[in-house]
């Protein structure tokens, strides 16, 4: 039997320092993507087997990223934390890193996962998803110096930099689709959201103000009415909203669900035209049915996230703590 | 500063047996549910820290269970993997299992990937989804004896005891969906599915055609129609269908986005009574229109995919390698 191959068989082969190799292993994120390359097709090539345990049990750095996965949610938007974890998981692939999945049932469970994960070097870095006002969980992990970065920014928080975040800009994206139906010569754009007092959508509906008045228009209560996040309560508020006498002639909805219940009332009111409707999350229902949504770009939050964990590691201390704000994008359909 | 709490401190604070709080650390398979919870509680509470990679090293047991996260498929059904993935995490992580994700571009790339990571002992299971016809990973994973267990049967081949599957009997589910309809007095009833040749499509046909006949009717070709997996194609399809005057008074589809298809065509044909709709994957689109559908028990099959994967482990050479074909649940809404 041969001798196995060693760490230095594969930096001939591949061309590079002996260090080089153990970054690929232990830190790819300092490796150029065309070196990591190379190093792995070594690594394939000789059939190297670096013991991944025993690299942990050295470096302590498991290059493994922990992240929760939460129940399914109900609801057609419910599916973009899955999206963002396919998209994660795909960004991190391609830098060499691992995700580790756990479920917890709150914030305290969630902390003793965290804890426990981190302890035994069986993750080194954590993604916090569906951030919430005071969040217990950013609190444990500030406090215990575990790296992480939260997708969703801190609501309510007066200071923006308590964290690293990354959140989508929900926003411009409702901006967007309100001065697409402007520059359409639209002038009465209605806008169907949730109730207040709702971060998420807040932020949403104060997108379609800013693009009416940045059109020196009006966004008066008339032209707004809400609903939970369900298809049949959208198409029950928006048929009675229509019977009180509301007259919009396009609608921007904080979701594909109140999009589709949207659809759905006006589809049986054809005394009019037909009213062009944009909704939010680009859901697999938005491309069935044909109507216009806004993207929120899980892609780019991954690589946004990968960067931030990846900076997190590397910065001196007293830097404050990063963000970014990823701009959705407007998918237009049908005859929007 | 008090010595840090050692394995004895755990056992004699839970009441078990070193080998115990052993085993519920390394094969908590092995042990009851509630005493993996007071082993587990004595463990928080001491704040013992096993160390992972060590315990890992020592045993080459990671308890983690590989898990190929697949792109994200477009349609509306297409997110059953992900509910598999919520299920499984879930069942892992009360068993004290762990889910490691990696992502893949082709069965070749996918056995790279597998064959790293049980190289490395970061995994020392996997789970196969997506299963096809002369599945190369089958092959590849049987001959190195890396335990595995797939979410899909092996569709096509002779023998169904070559590797330990899981799978839905959708063929039950649209056998049950027929059956209801037959049970209230409905005698034409038709089915919409995909195009032949197609495993789980030709398997669903399969299960209308063993109702009709159980109710001495003939399943007539004139009472199928096909479309693929895509909304408007369906909708199209059923329109088409209807005007070349088929004649049904129920319809069972193949999918939801089928039967959102259909839903959608038989809506705007209102010269006769309604038409009840069951479609398959009870997805957030089925419950939002409150359309019946059938529910493949991903929760189910997860469990399942967890003991045969414990019963891998253990089973003696020789023995036929089990499967479990899961029954799915008709969910009935609305007025069907």
């Amino acid at each position: 039997m041969p001798a196995l191959p060693t760490v230095l068989d594969v930096a001939r082969v591949a061309g590079v320092s002996r260090q080089t190799v153990s970054n690929v292993l232990n830190a790819p994120g300092l490796v150029k993507a065309e070196t990591q390359e190379r190093v792995r097709s070594a690594i394939l090539a000789l059939g190297y087997q670096p013991h991944a345990s025993a690299r942990r049990l050295r470096t302590r750095r498991a290059s493994t990223l922990g992240v929760r996965l939460d129940e399914t949610r109900d609801g057609i938007s419910g599916a973009l934390l899955d999206r963002f974890l396919h998209s994660f998981t795909k960004e991190a692939d391609a830098r060499g890193l691992r995700v580790l999945l756990y479920v917890s049932t709150d914030p305290e469970d969630e902390i003793a996962h965290i804890r426990r994960l981190n302890d035994g070097a069986d993750a080194d870095a954590f993604v916090l998803t569906s951030t919430e006002h005071g969040d217990a969980r950013v609190a444990w992990m500030t406090e215990n110096r575990v790296p992480f970065v939260t997708f969703g920014r801190p609501w309510g928080a007066e200071d923006l930099h308590t964290h690293p975040w990354v959140d989508v800009d929900g926003r411009a994206g409702t901006a967007a689709a309100t001065q697409h139906f402007l520059d359409r010569g639209i002038r009465r754009i209605g806008f169907l959201g949730w109730p207040s007092p709702s971060g998420t959508g807040d932020d949403r509906r104060g997108g379609w103000e800013d693009a009416l008045r940045g059109a020196a228009l009006d966004p008066q209560p008339g032209l707004v009415t809400v609903a939970p996040d369900d298809v049949g309560a959208a198409e029950s508020a928006v048929a009675a909203w229509r019977e009180r006498g509301a007259e919009f002639d396009a609608l921007v909805c904080a979701s594909d669900s109140l999009a589709l219940g949207a659809a759905l009332a006006l589809s049986r009111d054809r005394s009019g035209p037909s009213i062009p409707i944009v909704g939010f999350d680009n859901t697999p229902v938005s491309r069935a049915l044909g109507f216009s949504s806004v993207e929120q770009r899980t892609d780019l939050v991954a690589e946004a996230v990968l960067e931030l964990l990846d900076g997190r590691r590397a910065a001196e201390d007293g830097a404050p703590p990063p963000h970014r704000l990823i701009v959705p994008e407007l998918v237009l359909r049908g005859d929007v």
